[in-house]
C-alpha cells in the first residue's frame, strides 16, 4: 500500500464565483429557486450577468472550497479539477495554490472558458447560483492520477460532477482507486435538484462506494423521497459508515452504521452575512478532524466552526486561518 | 452653454483591484511602502501575485470609485477610462454600468490587458497598492468627448493619470472644455509619491486650472514641501476655490478662497476593515453635495459618511445604496 502522505484529495468543478447582492424580485424575474444551483449555458450566464449588480470575483467550486478549508486547517490536500488557461483560470489556480492546496491538473489550452458561477446573495443571507461550467466540464478520467489518489487517506467527491458523463467516469475511477488502496470515499450530495437528476445512481453510490456522506435536509429527503428527515436519517445510516446530516441553524447530526447519532449544535461567530460555502466548509472541518483521528463529536465541532467562519462574511472560502481558529476555540 | 444634464464626469484609470490580506513582512520583502501606490510592469505584478495569498477581484480605480459613489448617491455621472476587451475589462464595464454610471469609451481591441491593482490590506486596515496600468495607459485626448464634458457641472480628474503623457493631455483637454462651458474642475492629488513626481506641474494646475482640490495630509504637505499641515492649508486656500483636506480619523477641513474653514469630524459606521477607497468615496460624497447645492458643512458630512461606509468593509466601492444611507443618517 502507498504511504498516505495526503489527508484528502478533493475532486470537483473548478469555478470562479461572481458574487452580488440581489432581492427576491430579481430571482423571480429570472425564474431562479432561492437556495438552489442551476446549470446554465454561456448565453444565459451572460444575460443574468448583464442584469445583475456590481460583482466580486472570488474562487469557488464546492469541493475546491472544501480543499481550501482543509488547507486552512493545515491538512495536506490536493485538488483535481479543470480550468482554461485564461484570466479566471489563473485566478482560480493562484488562489487555491496560495492557500496551500496542491493543484497540478494542466489547464485546457483551448475550448470553453473557465467556469463561472453567478452567486446572488439575498438579504436573508441565502445564496442562489447559476453556473456556467465551461472548461470545468472537460474533466475526465485522464485527469485523475491514480498515484495521487492512492496516497490520500480520503478522496472527497462533489455530486455536482455527476451531471457530466466524463466527470462521472473520473469520480468512479477515483473511488475505485481509493477503495483498492485502503482509502475512504467521501461524497457530497451537493444540491437537492442534483439529487433529483441522479437519484437512482446516487442511491447505488451510497450503498456501494461511499463511506462518508455529506447532505443537508433537502438533499437527504430527496434521496430517500420522504418528507421525514428522521426516516431519511435512519435509511442512510444503514447504507454507509458515516453520514453527516446538516440542518442549517439547527446544527447537524452525525449518524454511523453502528447506530451512533452525534448531535452537533451550530456555531455562530458573528452575524450571518452569506451562506455560500457553508456545506463545503462543514465538510472541510469534519474531514480535517477525521483524518487527524479526532473523535466524532470533535470532528462535528470542527465542521460547525469552519461553517460558522465562512457564513460570517461574503465569499465561500475562509478569511482567517482555520488552524488558528481551531486552537483558539476548541 | 449646453444644459448641465450630468452632475459629474470622472476621468481616471480603469482598474480591477485584486485584494488580499498581507502582513508587514510581506510588504518589507517586496520593498513596498505601506499606504502608498507604486506603478509596476506586468512581470513585477505577476511576481507579487505569485507570492500573495488568495485574492478577491473587484472593480476599482480612484476616479472610477468616486463615480460609483456618486451614482450610489443617485447623482448623474459618467466615467472616462480605458479597458481592454478581455475578461477583466468586461468585469470593470459591467460593474460600473450596473451601479448606474454612464461608461461608453470603447475598449481596446488589442495591446496590453486591462489594468490590475494588487491591493494588500494589512491588519491595521491600511492598503498598499501595486498597479499594472496595462490598457488603462492607452487613454488619450480622443477618448474625451467634449460634448460629454460640457454637459457636466463638474469634471473630476485623478492625479494618477499625470504619470502618462497622453492621459495628461486628455485631462488638460477635459479641464479646458469644462472651463469654457461654465463647468468646474475638481482634482485629486491621488498619492504623495505621485505629487513628488509632478510637484511643479501640480502646483501650476492648482493655481490655474483646478477649482476644487482633494488631498490628504501627506499629499498637501508634499505639494508645498512643508511638514506643517497648517502652512500647507493656508497656501492652498489662496490658490483655488475649495480645498478638501482629509486627515484620516481626525476628519477633514474644507478651506475656501474666501477664508472660510469648515471642520468636518470623521464618521464611523462600524469597525474599520479596509481603508481602500476612503479618499475616493470622500470625494463622491462631497461632489454629490456640491452639485446638489448643499451648504459646505453638509457636503463635508456626506463626504465623511461615504468614506465611513467604504472603510467598514473590504473593497473600494459602496456595498449599500449611499442615497439610502444619506436619508437615514443626515
Amino acid at each position: 500500500m502507498p504511504e498516505k502522505i495526503l489527508d484528502v484529495v478533493a475532486i470537483g468543478n473548478a469555478i470562479v464565483d461572481v458574487l452580488a447582492r440581489a432581492d427576491q424580485d430579481f430571482l423571480d424575474q429570472h425564474d431562479m429557486v432561492k437556495g438552489s444551483m442551476q446549470l446554465v449555458d454561456e448565453a444565459v450566464s451572460d444575460a443574468i450577468y448583464a442584469d445583475m449588480g456590481p460583482g466580486t470575483e472570488t474562487s469557488g467550486g464546492s469541493a475546491a472550497n472544501t480543499a481550501a478549508g482543509l488547507a486552512s486547517f493545515h491538512s495536506r490536500v490536493a485538488f483535481v479539477g479543470k480550468v482554461r488557461d485564461d484570466v479566471l483560470g489563473r485566478v482560480f489556480t493562484h488562489d487555491i495554490r496560495s492557500i496551500g492546496v496542491e493543484f497540478d491538473v494542466p489547464p485546457a489550452a483551448d475550448g470553453p472558458s473557465t467556469a463561472r458561477c453567478l452567486v446572488l446573495v439575498t438579504p436573508d443571507a441565502q445564496r442562489t447560483m447559476s453556473t456556467y461550467l465551461g472548461a470545468s466540464s472537460l474533466i475526465g478520467p485522464d485527469d485523475v492520477d491514480p498515484d495521487l489518489v492512492a496516497r490520500a487517506k480520503i478522496v472527497f467527491c462533489e455530486g455536482y460532477l455527476w451531471d457530466l458523463p466524463a466527470a462521472k467516469a473520473a469520480l468512479v475511477k477515483a473511488m475505485d482507486v481509493a477503495a483498492a488502496s485502503d482509502g475512504k470515499v467521501a461524497f457530497s450530495l451537493s444540491d437537492s435538484f442534483c439529487v433529483e437528476r441522479h437519484r437512482d445512481e446516487f442511491l447505488d453510490l451510497v450503498k456501494d462506494k461511499v463511506d462518508i456522506l455529506f447532505a443537508n435536509e433537502a438533499e437527504i429527503c430527496s434521496l430517500y423521497q420522504t418528507d421525514s428527515w428522521d426516516e431519511a436519517a435512519d435509511h442512510v445510516a444503514g447504507h454507509l459508515e458515516i453520514a453527516c446530516l446538516t440542518r442549517s441553524e439547527h446544527g447537524s447530526v452525525i449518524a454511523t452504521s453502528e447506530g451512533e447519532r452525534v448531535e452537533v449544535p451550530a456555531q455562530m461567530l458573528r452575524r450571518v452575512v452569506d451562506t455560500t460555502g457553508a456545506g463545503d466548509l462543514y465538510a472541510a472541518g469534519f474531514l480535517h478532524g477525521l483524518t487527524h483521528e479526532r473523535p466524532l463529536p470533535v470532528c462535528g465541532r470542527l465542521a460547525a466552526l469552519a461553517a460558522a467562519e465562512v457564513i460570517s462574511h461574503v465569499g465561500a472560502r475562509p478569511q482567517v486561518t482555520l488552524a488558528g481558529l481551531e486552537s483558539s476555540r476548541l
